[in-house]
């Protein structure tokens, strides 16, 4: 067991795959750590964040026959891309899955699914195990409670995962807002959501916009 | 004090008048009683409601050139509509505010606003005082704490307000899912806003347009 | 706007009439007030509570093909009772409910369901307005929010309504543990919903039926 | 029992007169309801602002040679006036605070204490049953334990008193931010007190100051 | 319904009389609104308070031969008190209780029981009905859940009940720190049952006690 | 100390074994952590979830006679099954129970009790001493304070014990949907104690049982 | 970095040593992470039961005669013994304290203290890389915040410290009912303050001295 | 992966370096961790104690001219000192803040700043990467969720810091009372910072300048 620190550990976008597991209808119905809203509205900006940074991203379900599609929130950022559907509750033992995510020869493995104790802990401890650095965005997951989902999150912590939130993924990937050309993009998802954030940018753009005037408030 | 009920006590959207109040940046900035992103997706949810339901919406700020523009989330909802700016922090002093209210004839009065505390309560309290029958939409508004909040709650339900959120206030408009027209336009926005049952919605949607399978799971 | 006390004010088995609404999955999805877990224990509980005393229970769902039957949990304790689908949100509408209600010839109308701040709050107040006495059973509903359900608590209680949780229900139609036929009826539903007091219960019989012993721990 | 409502239930500077109670150290180490230096940060943000206003202070001890001196932090702002000792515990049981209080001639009392049950509790409930409007002012004050400050709270609702938070009452006594004067020395209260706000304040007044740049981040 | 204030609303030692409900095993197990060792503290606070005040103290359970004695912490302080044992849920149609209260010949009753919405809220609403002054010391009870607890407070309220905490009806009886007998009581109550208050106290006699030292810290 | 992951340390039926201790009356009257009901749900949802996954089940309690049976919602998953009865408070320093264990040749050690940082701790840290694989299903626990759950649980971490809830468990043996034998019992043991997702379940069955209708909502 | 595990790691008291680290008032008037009474409440139970299994205690206070004497709960306890003042804020850095502890000649160090994250930290560190096996408990600890008591948990626990509550820490030293004489000291002890298993401990042994009855309830 | 004990471990103040970073309006903004005002305060105070320790500090920000400058709060304690401004998210991958970090010649990395899981995180696991030793101060830092600054804290943990909070910093550093002249300068801060603790030292002082009375309260 060692610390996973070093400017190398920090996520890039060029070396970061994400996977999206099992955003559906019959899971997101007893999620009950996180606001619904929320879980959809955060999975939504991490999806288009990976978007915008080029972070191919990987979407699968299990059984949407039944358990309901994938929130359209998500599939609408990448439009007409197959969602992989399995029987597998365990995303890692499916070998469509494992193959795609291998297919982009990315080792920085991000992933964020409903529920953060079934469906993200299994591939995560698995992944793990075979080598490699599983980063696990936790606002964009959710459990059956709140014990569930930290009980989770401290066991993903003991199998080696790395926890982080999907702002946090956002700003990693981005690290330097001299790099212009996704800091707009970027802006863009925070404005729509990270809206604490984003309406202060669009505040901020306002007032500099706004020739100096004679007085203050 | 009289108890306030009986059907006629409920919202109608005929009799209903929407008044948005200081939405902006520097509000925002320090809203402490809720997450930021649900204010702003809550207010948008109960903006799409009222135009669904023909409800008329008066839009007002605090000095935008200073304190910031509404959020484009609500005023996208009603493109080139005119945004009410002030210098009175209680909206109600404010005659331009109050004459457009009175101008749509309609006596059921829903506020929502930044802060709780201060912008949603003198206006509700003051009108009170006038014979309005005013409704504060709380989850569409958000104070410096939680204490403020809960606490200015307390103090409009001893002025008479009545307490409700946003999609009791667009259920209540609704009434009865015979009213089609506006069911499916009440529908979008749920599938928008309130992702927990907009989801639910499309998965039963799907199911029911799945044809019988010979077994199941 | 007077105070509801006294003796009389108390709920009494051969006055009251139980209605309960929309305890649906669609309904269920959306619940973030409580675990739904619990939401449907209670429900439960307080069902097998009111046949215990021989206290009339009305049932009523929103267009159960779509939204979904009744909890099986509930309709179990009611072998072969018609469940009235209606399409008003507000049950206090619907003429069929309304006249199975006041066929009871009962006066304490004592109502749970699914969503605290529209399904409930809306025949409340309606029929506070109509001179019923009306009790809300909070820990058997529940609302798409912490914030929802405790907002319409408060306007059902500036409506008149009274508040209780569903094993003080059942207590205060047992009020007298002298009363044994119903007593072994409620301590059969508590030991099954109850749990804390359930399990209380059977320690206390079984060291109660325990002879003497020589010593103690 | 009526609701109190109308324009001219909301505060005046001209019509306020703030009482200030035992805010001492003997109460303050078993405040339990608020982080301490919260308390005492409200409570300076809202003398700052009663002085910004011309709003007379009267400021009041229990046995201060034994219970400690008022905070320095209320005490530096009213440098040389008399703090009133007591040996009541009930300030509205002492002659010379009542004096003190009608000598202004003001009807709008505002009262902030330690701790909320019982100091702030019992003059607020005296003097509301001798007909002086009463508002306490809750995060100013404290109790021994959460439920105690939040039962006070109710106990005091029951008893006809107004409850607002600090930045409220500044907010209702300014108003207008049309009136200059006391809004400069508001912004100052803000800018030291209510660090969401006077930050956001401090960045508005930066950026306005800023010629428009070429382009936006 | 009219508002409880004045001063002769306020607690007095001569015009009180103490009813302790049901603090007995088997309620206790299932008490889950506050820390089980805190119901105790706080009710032996209250009983030692009453106690000090000569404000005559009314000992009840309910079948204690199957539940459980009343708490020794409770019955320790009343030696070879009897302790009325009932049928009845609601101690308010109990003749013996009753009649043990009116013997008193006092008005204001105080009421502390396990559970909150049972055992207190029965007897409280009657009588309140019957023209009883009746206060609900909600710290020194507890319910099966928060839920069940807060919504009997808020039932409660609705029917006229005034709700304070142990502490600040210990206080509120005191009133004037100048009755020297009584403050010597209270200040081993507060030592013992307060003990936020009772070790500041103790530090506060330490340092007076203490010569003026050369120089300070 | 390694990192806890791979394929091989996800829990299969096959190697698991389950103990479940001290789910007793006594213990149960001081659990402050968690809801007793949902404690008591959850145990039994986890037993019958071993059950259909063939998974050997050790039921044990400490001085019945005085403390109380187990639960007897756990005793009828397993009808005539022997609990074994201990004075030891440490299982595993209980040879019958040890030899129970070992008799089973399972390594995935799957344990739950009450109270957590007690009957739980004790013989999950002497376990994993010895080389067992110790899995603690948390909320089918429960401590004496929620402090004390959770510190129990940072402590069986820092002992190499890996964290779950009983949910997961269930999922994690189930692993893949294909599996259909069990996924029966398994859907059964969630209608009954998963009710947010048991209520999906149904609601979807009922859905894809509708011959798809002419048009939707 | 060692998984610290194994029926070894478990606390005996021959192999016990206890620190009690300035319990004193100066601390207790800013512990914000707890209720001060249970602090006080959960401090004497560990020192009894320290006391009970014949655990030495060591008790340390920094410049008593400033910050106040050592709470009266704990020194009522050990009459006559010596409490060590100290001016390091580092107990461990104290020459007296340490030598004390060795002068034990044992190795499991078990301290409690105010603050945690300051007073307890700090000789915790140190003592553990000196070899010490070093427990903490941190219900009889306390911190100026919730998040200063957490986090100084999480800092202990990454330097290799042992969490423990002071229930889990008396029942471990017990280990096994069949200790019979410890065990009625240790019964005394919870009754006393443990109140929730106290009461219902004196209920069983009431029932179990209670000859079987005829029937039940 | 090693503990991080021992006495060398503890922070002192001739080997400490205090970076703070970007606690700047724009931040601020969404920061939904913490109340805002008591991050300024907490900062404020870790300042003011590295002044009084002789801890130099380096302060920095990213793109000020838009995100708005330091608080004042923070620039008033070291006035003239140049606030490093930055493009770079990530601190520690600009070499003008790093080359003044190592300039300082000390090796214990001191850091708090907004948002915890961005500006913090970052630098604080690739300066752990190069040997540093980091300790992060947590409650002198916020993020834009409870969760996120949670998640960030143990994404930081698992990474080799050290988590403290501002008055545990403070308190390290002075180590001992006996320091006296540091002693002096840090109850300043202290008075002014942890209230709590400040209200407590002024009344210490006053009643150890009180002569000793003939007798007591």
């Amino acid at each position: 067991m060692t610390f996973r620190n070093g400017l190398a550990s920090l996520l890039r976008p060029e070396d970061s795959v994400l996977v999206l597991i099992d955003h559906q209808p019959y899971q997101l119905a007893n999620v009950n750590s996180h606001e619904p809203q929320m879980v959809i509205n955060n999975t939504a900006g991490l999806a288009k964040a990976a978007k915008a940074f080029g972070v191919p991203t990987i979407l699968t379900t299990v059984i949407a026959a039944r358990g309901g599609l994938l929130f359209p929130q998500i599939t609408e950022v990448f439009p007409g891309q197959e969602v992989i559907d399995r029987t597998f509750i365990n995303t890692w033992e499916d070998r469509t899955v494992v193959d795609a995510v291998k297919a982009t020869g990315r080792k920085q493995l991000v992933i964020a699914g409903l529920w953060t104790e079934v469906c993200v802990a299994m591939p995560t401890i698995q992944a793990l195990g075979e080598g490699w650095d599983v980063t696990v965005v936790t606002d964009a997951s959710g459990g059956v409670s709140v014990e569930a989902h930290q009980v989770a999150i401290q066991r993903m912590i003991a199998a080696g995962a790395n926890m982080m939130t999907w702002l946090a993924v956002a700003a990693e990937w981005q690290r330097d807002w001299a790099r212009l050309e996704q800091a707009a993009a970027l802006t863009e998802v925070i404005t729509q959501h990270a809206g604490g954030s984003g309406i202060a940018f669009l505040w901020e753009q306002q007032l500099l916009n706004t020739p100096v005037p004679a007085e203050a408030r």
